[in-house]
């Protein structure tokens, strides 16, 4: 596409850094060529070179940034619908995991499905985003754990990105769980399989990042540290699921590796912010997790606005602790039960999402020179994406600059 | 349509009181006829009149009866997206409510909107309904607070009914606030808005039951009783909004009026269940306002199992305290707030559900004699409906036995 499109009679909510209110231009429009965007303001000052191209009119809809899930684990196999109903009748954590239940049950489920299946129960997952404006998704592996199952995993990931307009960023998480033939032996785990799997996936193109789930019930800072030193040597970024349960200085430690997030925080201290700050690593909250776990300690809000920390949302999509493949609900949650406000759940889904995947100025943004990944909503603020659960307000995305 | 259409190849959940696990039928299939179903059971025992019949296969997918959201206020102007995100920037209840926020900015909304323009903005939360299976939607009138504004919700409500597949009941909530031109003199309002504009109602055919906000906020029990009186005295039956912030002994009042349900009760004194009980009264929990509003205090879940109460679970959708129109949010909020098995949420939005409009035995359960109103889901067992949020997972909805 080498002509200039041009859109009009909208609203747009440009999410700019620095910009506030949302970056809101009444009476607007925006010109995109070769998919990127080229001019977007208030109609009044369209260019003289936009005047030929095609027009189209949106019917005075709001435009923001197409929406980004940054952390997901969608692509697994099987579901864990009945222990989610076990729990509820009151069995305990260890009667679910002695019944087979807990995560070694969808490592069982993943490890066993088709490719076929994993990517058909997947694209259930991703078209739900999609069909709340959703065009970039990081999905991580970490439901395989040996090489060829983590891989496999990364594999599908990417195989979806050939069937919708989506982009899909790949993250190695098989530092993940300890699987049960490595059962007492997380040290082995790691040099055996998460370090050298690594380089096997990166070989074949299948690793945009590198995560790890920093934990007393998984890896510690010193396990972890070893696959980050792989991910180093390899040039990939790192990123990590850190302080959620428990503090174990996950946060600092992302942050020495100038890691692009750390995730999750609930117990990151308020005296650990200012150093984890002046990495720039964002921070991405999960509000799912919480929600469905029900967590009663909240991250260090207030901390991390006074450091100036990014702050991304997502929906930490899992089958365990975040059933959850919604957008909106997330950034709902995120001010329900986290205090954020709409523009700041909505940045937490566009501009700081964008960061958080090393994606800044690319997208997340309606930004001269940012891609035109835009989504068009039949609502007349943004602060309603926030607000309403149920259905989507999503009238269509612009993928390239195109209708999809 | 006075032919029997056969349907095989499924697994059914009848939902019947007393079946235990879902009233669940492997290697399924049922007969309609006329809108109802005559038979359902195993393929095996097909009854010989079936054969004849038109088969359709629904390829091993999950079929229960369609949902039931029965405590509504869908039909409404404007939205309060903006108030959500001032109380999230730290502005105070009273801070909003002198910019013009709060019930008072619905109500304003409501009753400038033109009647196409209510139909249009309520067409879009039903619609989020229908595709979770709904087939029944009860609507709240309650932000007119004049007569002919209350009437008028109403009139959009049933119009609804004649713009897509779905039952509406209609329900007269004159007495849910105190409008600004009866400020401070609520039983004047009731003595001459809640009460005369009751009979108008009626006798426009508008009116299927009868309901109030009993709370310190809004009504005395007194207040309320003399609109029970007069929905008595016309042969409608009652329901209340009662101990959702404080107790008001409220649901005892419903149940001496034999209401059909009393709704939100988080503050119901487990002495009171026993009472509450003996009238045979639904209890419906509303879970979205619950997490809106962060309350802390649980309705006495417990007490109302031991004596055999009957709990329905509702969206409450509303613009204030539950801005949610899905009705599987609602049921994973129950599972997860109130700590209800996934069996409770799905009877509290079917077989419990009718009940609470007066609709048992024709809604709400796969039955002989019943509605043929049903909901096919891309499920393999009924707790995945409360446990995955985003996106739904129905195939499709059989309305009066024909696909929608
Ligand atoms: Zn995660
Ligand atoms: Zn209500």
């Amino acid at each position: 596409m080498t002509q200039t499109r041009f859109f009009s009679d909208c609203t747009l909510a440009s999410m700019k850094k620095g910009v506030p209110d949302y970056g809101l231009v009444s009476d607007a429009a925006f010109a995109v060529r070769n998919g990127r965007i080229i001019w977007a303001g208030e109609l009044a000052h369209r260019p003289p070179e936009t005047r030929h191209a095609t027009a189209e009119r949106l019917g005075g809809r709001l435009v923001t940034p197409a929406l980004i899930d940054c952390h997901t684990h969608l692509v697994f196999g099987g579901n864990r619908a009945r222990e989610f109903e076990q729990r509820l009748r009151g069995a305990s954590y260890e009667e679910i995991a002695r019944s087979g239940g807990g995560i070694v049950s969808t490592v069982t489920a993943t490890r066993t499905a088709t490719f076929d299946a994993l990517v058909e129960q997947s694209l259930r997952r991703l078209d739900a985003l999609l069909r709340e404006g959703v065009a970039v998704v990081e999905i991580k592996s970490g439901y395989g754990l040996t090489i060829e199952d983590e891989m496999r995993m990364l594999r599908v990931a990417r195989h979806l990105e050939t069937l919708r307009p989506v982009k899909i960023m790949t993250t190695w998480l098989a530092a993940h769980a300890i699987p049960v033939e490595y059962a007492g032996r997380p040290d082995a785990y790691i040099d055996e399989i998460a370090v050298p799997g690594l380089g096997q996936a990166a070989a074949e193109g299948l690793v945009d990042a590198v995560d790890g789930f920093c934990e007393n019930i998984a890896f510690t800072p010193a396990q972890i540290e070893r696959v980050f030193k792989a991910a180093s040597s390899l040039g990939l970024p790192v990123k990590l699921h850190a302080e959620q349960l428990s503090d174990q200085k996950g946060a600092l430690l992302a942050a020495r590796y100038s890691a692009l997030s750390a995730d999750h925080l609930e117990y990151l201290a308020d005296t650990d912010v200012e150093a984890f700050a002046a990495a720039g690593t964002v921070a991405v909250l999960l509000p799912g997790a919480f929600y469905t776990l029900k967590e009663t300690r909240l991250p260090p809000i207030d901390a991390l606005r006074h450091h100036g920390v990014d702050i991304a949302i997502a929906t930490d999509c899992n089958p365990g602790s975040s059933p959850i493949s919604s957008i909106l609900t997330a950034m709902n949650m995120a001010c329900t039960e986290f205090t954020l406000t709409p523009e700041e759940a909505l940045a937490g889904a566009t501009r700081c999402a964008a960061r958080a995947l090393g994606l800044a100025g690319e997208y997340g943004e309606i930004a001269v020179g940012a891609r035109a990944e835009l989504a068009v909503w039949d609502a007349g603020h943004p602060s309603e994406l926030s607000y309403w659960m149920g259905g989507s307000p999503l009238y269509k995305r612009l993928s390239h600059g195109i209708s999809t």
